[in-house]
């Protein structure tokens, strides 16, 4: 129950035992073209390209930036938790200059924030990150924001790693050009692969560079595919057959609800949390639908929370980065989550309360989470 | 029997079965700094650091040149395959000033060609191809080119990708500053790991320098090791179980053993074409022991042998790559290789030659083989 990896499906689990394929070779070729449409999907695309690669999320965020921006363009950068600084470290390593909102805490950035600051700034990308995973905020006018950048003749970048498949994001329906996400969130596959889609305006603005990465080249990974239906470097074949499962499975359940089943899934959570007592991070109207943050009361560690949920309970959940350490916990409601597993979590999170001394009437939190539950039983929940 | 991804060991293929563990949790810790160790004996060095990442060979390449390449920095790239123009690709990509020596054809770099060039050059970096997997040469004389590199003031890089633990390269002990390899060549484990040695030279300069690439800063993988035993970011999980249990099954085999094999193994591989009638492509003396390049018969196209051997036998090998494309057929003698498949191998081969209409005494390579793997009846082959 960490905000990723997250639970693996079975089928993608057992993908991986798989002999080796010839990366080179036909049944690669057939698997490759076959994950790319499946992508398309979850992507939420018709037309777009989605190229995905062996990397971490953070390597599919480098891969946009490295791809579309030359030393000296502006990149508009909203602040609002580690993974919004990662983005700003990132342009910045690449000569970027970056133009910043410091959003206020327990919130994301919202569309009229950024329309202000693009009065007086012309940017040529604005990079916004969906789902804040340190946080547990998400961006709620990103159709907006997509609408406002384009107005002013700017490119979106969207991090949605933690994102994608656990909440709305059609991609081309909402005009999105670079979308980054991974394949151990929400997908429920193992770790290894990311994945960035790219807008016919994107491509317009990569083919006019030249490469800043030789391993996260976009042209590259595009030409190997037209050309011969492969990846430009040895994959991860493994996490590909995983990856390609995973998408089955998602096909199967169809995104719509798969994305019903994380709402009610983080609502129940959210719920929950209210009845236990314990008081969200993010502000009500900013609440992560895959990444539950919670506060940490005064009187308790979140290191004993984490270790007994762990030891006694089997539940790992994960703590806060950077200055959020050891203020709040964070749950991941992502990928495989369903009542059995949201229960579960919230059973060994009041017993583990209980035994730490925190006042709370053991059950309250499994009941609110019941109702929740109760209201939405036409939902397909796993 | 292509030359990478190459066979994977059962043990490697099973691990990746294992649920997926928590990467910021203590099992994953353990998992991480026991494979640290392990790397370390692949690359035959006890002081240094050995750093895996998610990413294939050449990810490990550019790595090593965007940690310490500055712009206008010179890099001595000598010229003999696919693998070393791509070096030369990235140094430029990084801006860095490129020096070359374009090699014969059939031959990789010797020492006398490098201290020539470093006679009126000062250079940063020399970066070499230890095992020119497109052309199947090899460097001999990588130990004396290190300490020229070092006379001389320069850092000393070798792309071992597909060379380390199928070849004579103790990095430490020849004094290799950066080493590059990955898991799905001689270390029988599936591809989505490489791994960057660093000598305490090199770590010298990394550190004097600003970080290029955020995905891949070596600096950011040495601190969150040393910190909290930790990736900095979301490693491929599975990949790393198989890796690290591919390391086992090299530790229970000494890695002397593993090289001595894949050397007998070559040695009959190269007997056996001879035999049969065919050219190998590198000159004798510069042989690779990994890549057996082999040149087709002008009567012949390479892709009726690689299919006919790949469909009627089960036998994958390769072709050739760039301008050697149509011209030769490679096949990967890596890993898992041992006395069985490469008598299936040739006997593949044989039976494929014949039916073209190649003119053989079908027997005869695998007769020649024989003969070597009776000449080293000692040497344990799995």
């Amino acid at each position: 129950m960490i905000p990723g990896p997250t639970n693996v499906h079975l089928k993608a689990l057992e993908a991986m035992q798989r002999p080796l394929t010839d990366h080179r070779g036909p049944k690669f070729e057939e698997l490759y073209a076959e994950l790319l449409e499946n992508l398309k999907y979850f992507f939420q695309t018709r037309k777009w390209d989605v190229i995905p690669f062996t990397a971490s999320g953070t390597g599919a965020v480098e891969c946009i930036i490295s791809n579309a921006i030359n030393p000296g363009d502006k990149v508009l950068v909203p602040l609002y938790g580690n993974f919004t600084n990662r983005i700003k470290e990132i342009v910045e390593i690449y000569y970027g200059k970056v133009v910043t909102i410091k959003i206020p805490e327990r919130e994301a950035v919202t569309a009229s924030q950024i329309e202000e600051v693009l009065k007086n700034e012309k940017v040529k990308m604005i990079f916004v990150v969906f789902n804040e995973t340190s946080t547990g905020v998400k961006v709620r006018d990103l159709r907006e924001i997509a609408k406002i950048a384009h107005d002013h003749g700017a490119l979106i970048a969207v991090d949605a790693v933690s994102g994608l498949g656990g909440d709305d994001l059609p991609v081309e329906d909402w005009d999105i050009d670079l979308c980054a996400s991974a394949s151990q969130k929400c997908l429920a596959a193992p770790p290894g692969i990311c994945m960035v889609s790219v807008s016919d305006r994107a491509w317009e603005v990569i083919n006019s560079m030249k490469a800043r990465s030789y391993y996260f080249d976009l042209k590259l990974y595009k030409r190997f595919f037209v050309e011969r239906r492969q990846t430009p470097f040895t994959p991860a074949i493994p996490i590909f057959y995983a990856v390609n499962e995973a998408l089955k499975v998602l096909r199967e359940e169809g995104i719509e609800n798969r994305i019903r089943r994380h709402k009610v899934c983080a609502e129940a959570f959210y719920a929950a949390m209210e009845a236990i007592g314990l008081s969200c991070y993010a502000k009500k109207e900013f609440r992560s639908n895959t990444t539950i943050a919670v506060e940490v009361p005064r009187s308790l560690k979140d290191s004993d929370i984490r270790r007994i949920m762990r030891e006694k309970y089997g539940v790992h959940i994960a703590g806060g980065m950077a200055d959020l350490r050891g203020k709040i916990i964070r749950i991941g409601s992502m990928g495989m989550v369903n009542r059995r597993i949201v229960m579960r979590t919230i059973n060994a999170l009041e017993c583990t309360l209980k035994e730490l001394g925190w006042n709370l009437r053991v059950g309250s939190g499994v009941e609110a989470a019941l109702e929740v539950f109760s209201k939405y039983s036409g939902v397909q929940l796993l």
